[in-house]
C-alpha cells in the first residue's frame, strides 16, 4: 500500500470499556499478536472477569483511569451512551496518548440500526474534543466481536478504516490494526470524515441480516 | 450471496446528467452489457454529443424529460447542486418508474471532501420526499468515472451497495450493478441508511489521494 507502517512492538494497549464484546474481541487479538492488554472497566473485579475470560493470555483487568494511564495506545469501546462522561473523567489519564475511538453511535428500532447525530459530528470528534490533549484516531468500527472473539476464526476478510489528522498516529494505529491477522489498516481520512464510517455499521448490520453474514469491509486498489 | 436476482435483460437504461464522467461511465458499462441506455442532458445537444463520445455502442442522447420518459430504469447523476430541481421538473415523467439515486452531496476544501449537510438526511431520501410516486433506490455511489471509463479495465472489483426500501426494487437494481463485469449488487440497507454511504464517498476520495488509487468497496463474507 506504500504506507510507512509503524513499529507498535511491545506497545500496551489499554481498552476502556472492555468488558464488552467488541472490546474483549480486539483484547484478544492484540494479546495473540504479543501484546500486554489492559482491559478497563469502571468495575475493577468486573473488568478482570473479562480478562480471565479470554483464557492463558497477557491481559489483565483494571479500572478504567488505571487502564488508561498504564497503557500507551488507549481504545475506547464504551457503550455510547456513556461515552462522553467516561473521557471527560480520563482527560489526565489520557493527555498526550493516542485514543482510538471506535464507538458507533446507533440506535435501533424495529427496522434495525439507524445513526444517532452527534453534536460533534460522530463519536471521535466528540472525543477529540473532550480531549484536547489526546492525539484521538478513529478505528476499528467495523471489526465484528464475534468474529474476533471465535477461536476458529485464525485471520479476518476485512480492512480497518484508519481517521485522524495526526499523521504519526494515524500511521502507528494503522501498523497496530495489522497486527490482526488478515486484517489491513487503511487510512481512512480526517476526523471530520468519521462520521459515516461510524454510521456505516447501521448498513452492516442490515447485511448482516439479510445475508445472515458477518460483513467486513475491504478496500480495492490500495 | 443467496439474494434473488431479478432479470434485468432488455430493460432500457435512461440516466439524468448522464453527460457527467460517473453517468457516462455508467452509460458505457451497461451499453457494453447489452442494454439500450439514454444519456440525459438540459441540452439535447450536449446529451448527443456525450453518447456519441462513447463510439459504437447502443447509447442516445435526449433532452432529461425525453430521458426518462424512455426509460425503464432512470439513474439520477445529476451534479448535486441541482438535484432537487430537476427531481421536481421531472416528476410525472418518472412516476411509477425506479429511479436509482447515485449521488452524493460533497463539498471540497483545501483538505478535501466533506459530506454536506441534507434536509432530507440524504440525497435519495430527498429524491424518495421529492417523488412521492416513484420507487427510489440508491446505489452506485462508490463507482469510479475513472475505472468505468477506462477501455483497458476489463472487470472492475468493487461491491455496489443498494439501498431502498422496496425488496422488488432494490433486487432489481442489484442485478443491473451484477451487469457491469467484476461487480456485485449488495443490498446495504434501507434509504434512511443512505446518508453515509453518500459521505463515504468522501473518505474514498482521501483514500485515492494517499495511495493513488480508485478505490473501491469489497463487502466480505456475503
Amino acid at each position: 500500500m506504500g504506507d510507512e507502517l509503524r513499529d507498535v512492538d511491545g506497545l500496551t494497549i489499554g481498552i476502556l470499556g472492555g468488558t464488552g464484546d467488541q472490546g474483549k474481541g480486539l483484547a484478544r487479538r492484540f494479546a495473540l499478536a504479543g501484546h500486554q492488554v489492559v482491559i478497563g472497566s469502571r468495575s475493577a473485579g468486573r473488568a478482570e472477569e473479562a480478562a480471565a475470560s479470554l483464557g492463558d493470555l497477557p491481559v489483565r483487568g483494571a479500572e478504567n483511569a488505571a487502564a488508561a494511564a498504564g497503557a500507551d495506545i488507549v481504545i475506547v469501546a464504551v457503550p455510547w451512551d456513556g461515552h462522553r462522561a467516561t473521557l471527560e473523567s480520563l482527560r489526565s489519564e489520557l493527555a498526550g496518548k493516542i485514543v482510538v475511538d471506535c464507538v458507533n453511535p446507533l440506535g435501533f428500532d424495529k427496522q434495525g440500526a439507524y445513526a444517532l447525530e452527534v453534536e460533534e459530528g460522530s463519536a471521535a470528534q466528540q472525543a477529540a474534543a473532550v480531549l484536547p490533549d489526546s492525539r484521538v484516531v478513529a478505528a476499528f468500527h467495523h471489526v465484528s466481536a464475534v468474529v474476533l472473539l471465535d477461536p476458529a476464526v485464525d485471520a479476518v476478510d476485512l480492512d480497518v478504516l484508519v481517521l485522524g489528522d495526526d499523521r504519526e498516529a494515524t500511521g502507528l494505529v494503522q501498523a497496530l490494526a495489522a497486527r490482526i491477522p488478515g486484517a489491513r489498516g487503511v487510512y481512512g481520512g480526517r476526523l471530520r470524515n468519521a462520521r459515516q464510517v461510524e454510521a456505516l455499521t447501521a448498513n452492516l448490520i442490515s447485511i448482516n441480516r439479510r445475508y445472515k453474514a458477518h460483513a467486513g469491509l475491504r478496500i480495492t486498489d490500495v
